[in-house]
């Protein structure tokens, strides 16, 4: 062996692990650690270095986002929403947070021999309404059948292009000391919906998804101020992971509180039941606005009228200058890292 | 009952079908009336009805072409490519055909627990060569990772934008009489490649799939021709699909002369040994371009001087206008009606 050192990192490195592993797709620290090491070091290029939910591309002087998601959501119809609005409403949002007008989107499906047609067709009609709703058109698809047993009922691709306005140019690099953290509302709705309709979680409650396309409210917010630094939508990973993540890439410390973070009490009965940490459990109709200072009052008002955003909430600030952490003020006032989701918690909550 | 009348209408039709069967996924006539009676009633709008490879969508008055595919293949690694470079060229040749320039790629990950990493290196390794061969970039991704059994092995979804230069206005629409119909090679190659790579089929071949990219041929007819009426990629479904899509879009009958239409002698055996008819099964590096006839052999000749195009040849021509027919003179001097395909040969060809 060439190198005599033993490796004490943890989690496992790539390197070491021979396999996919759940948690490859968690959205968390191994997730990342696969799209470091595989993608962007094989496809490397500025766009995907960038780490944005969309690619920002300039197609003879126009500005695009460009973006792709695949929804594995198991099962397929939960509360507050299914695969098919849940699908459009994500390629809507991780335009809109780049800042972008979503505008087209296509549909790529993959779904299981034996599949009930009266299902497929529920499913086409949600998002056909969750399309309407945001205002996108769905141009192209592809429909692709696997023998039964090659897939677990349907998977569903969406992409989406969306145009940025000029003037506008959201990146994580933007974010500096003294930025405020707005969120939309309550965390981890999405993440409990869906476990809570799993098989075999002997676990009721009322609470439902917050599948919700965002752009109507993110174009409200660029319309109003042009000192928003970056939005992002906290899906999988939660809020913990966004959170280091921009932390990361712009090298500040970001410092949150407890008391702020916005969260149902049903939803934090139901994470202490399942033994879960609500920034760590998947949202999807959530926005994490990061704006300077002087505009955060102004905008957390513009984003109270709008009823995605009535529960919003000023939840911490970007303090210093500093390789990529996030602490949160606790509710008995003591301080603590928030770490990045490491393993996974359930698979395929999106 | 409601409706007493007995219908003996075949194949069956999608309203008395209950479950999604694999002839769906076939590229046939299934998957086209699963596309007209699900998504295109619900999603109903001009980009669908057109019923290209690509939406040609129009952005601040630049034309675009936007598309998406689904990768499904069985086995990931076949004779001449795997699932990477199928995918990349697979979404570069659905832009090309519609007159565009390809520029943005996205992938989108569906991976099965305990996937090998090197193989997923292997993988992205291709992408990113198929990717550099054309010319694109791969600038967004997505990654998910189900449970072991949820899906088999590696699914891969990726879209596309490219841009059509001003002039370039490519339709099944124009397909008028007198139009020529130019194949640039040898067809069913990659459907007998991954037929011939499945396991439990005892019969060995030195075919490969003919996977490549086709934007250089078809950046090179246009820019040589501007009679061209349209240009398609007949992949799933093979040839006669394509054709038969072609003349029920264009409302014209399709002459084909089997003598004419270029297949390697090994390729006509193994479909012989098979049962398939070679018009019937995918192709996934051949160009199906129809010309008015007084460009015709110039265009032969400019696509018989690239690599890809060595072995063109005239397959056929638009004969009258009529309800879509496609009909071949056999090599015995008889005539006969060119079914699109109907069932299911061997699913998951792509």
């Amino acid at each position: 062996m060439e190198n005599k050192n033993i490796n004490f990192s943890c989690p496992v490195e790539i390197n070491e692990v021979k396999k996919i592993l759940l948690a490859h797709g968690s959205g968390g620290r191994m997730s990342n650690d696969l799209i470091d090491k595989l993608f962007l070091s094989n496809f490397n290029n500025d766009f995907l270095n960038e780490k944005n939910d969309s690619a920002i591309i300039n197609i003879e002087g126009i500005r695009f986002a460009f973006t792709t998601d695949s929804f594995v959501v198991k099962p397929i119809f939960f509360p507050g929403g299914n695969i098919g609005d849940l699908a459009i409403n994500g390629t809507v949002n991780d335009l809109a947070v780049c800042g972008a007008k979503p505008l087209f989107i296509s549909v790529g499906l993959i779904i299981e021999e034996g599949f009930d047609i009266s299902h497929l067709e529920l499913i086409v009609q949600s998002m056909k309404k969750a399309a309407d709703n945001s205002g996108v058109q769905i141009v192209t698809g592809d429909t692709k059948v696997v023998e039964k047993g090659s897939c677990d009922k349907i998977f569903i691709n969406t992409s989406g292009i969306g145009v940025i306005n000029k003037g506008i140019n959201l990146s994580p690099k933007n974010c500096k000391p003294g930025d405020v953290i707005i969120i939309n509302g309550g965390i981890a709705e999405h993440g409990i919906a869906v476990m809570a309709s799993r098989e075999g979680l002997e676990f009721e409650t009322t609470i439902k998804s917050d599948t919700a396309a965002l752009n109507r409210l993110t174009e409200q917010v660029l319309s109003k101020s042009n000192r928003i630094s970056m939005m992002r939508d906290p899906t999988r990973g939660g809020l913990s992971s966004s959170l280091n993540e921009i932390a990361s890439v712009s090298h500040t410390v970001i410092e949150i509180e407890e008391t702020s973070i916005p969260i149902k009490e049903e939803v934090k009965g139901a994470c202490e039941i399942l033994g879960f940490d609500p920034l760590q459990v998947a949202n999807e109709g959530k926005l994490l606005l990061f704006v300077d200072e002087s505009d955060a009052d102004f905008i957390l008002d513009t984003m109270k009228k709008n009823p995605l955003g009535k529960d919003s909430s000023i939840i911490g600030k970007v303090v210093k200058d500093h390789p990529g952490v996030v602490t949160i003020k606790t509710s008995i006032g003591t301080s603590r890292i928030v770490e990045m989701l490491s393993g996974e918690q359930l698979p395929r909550i999106c």
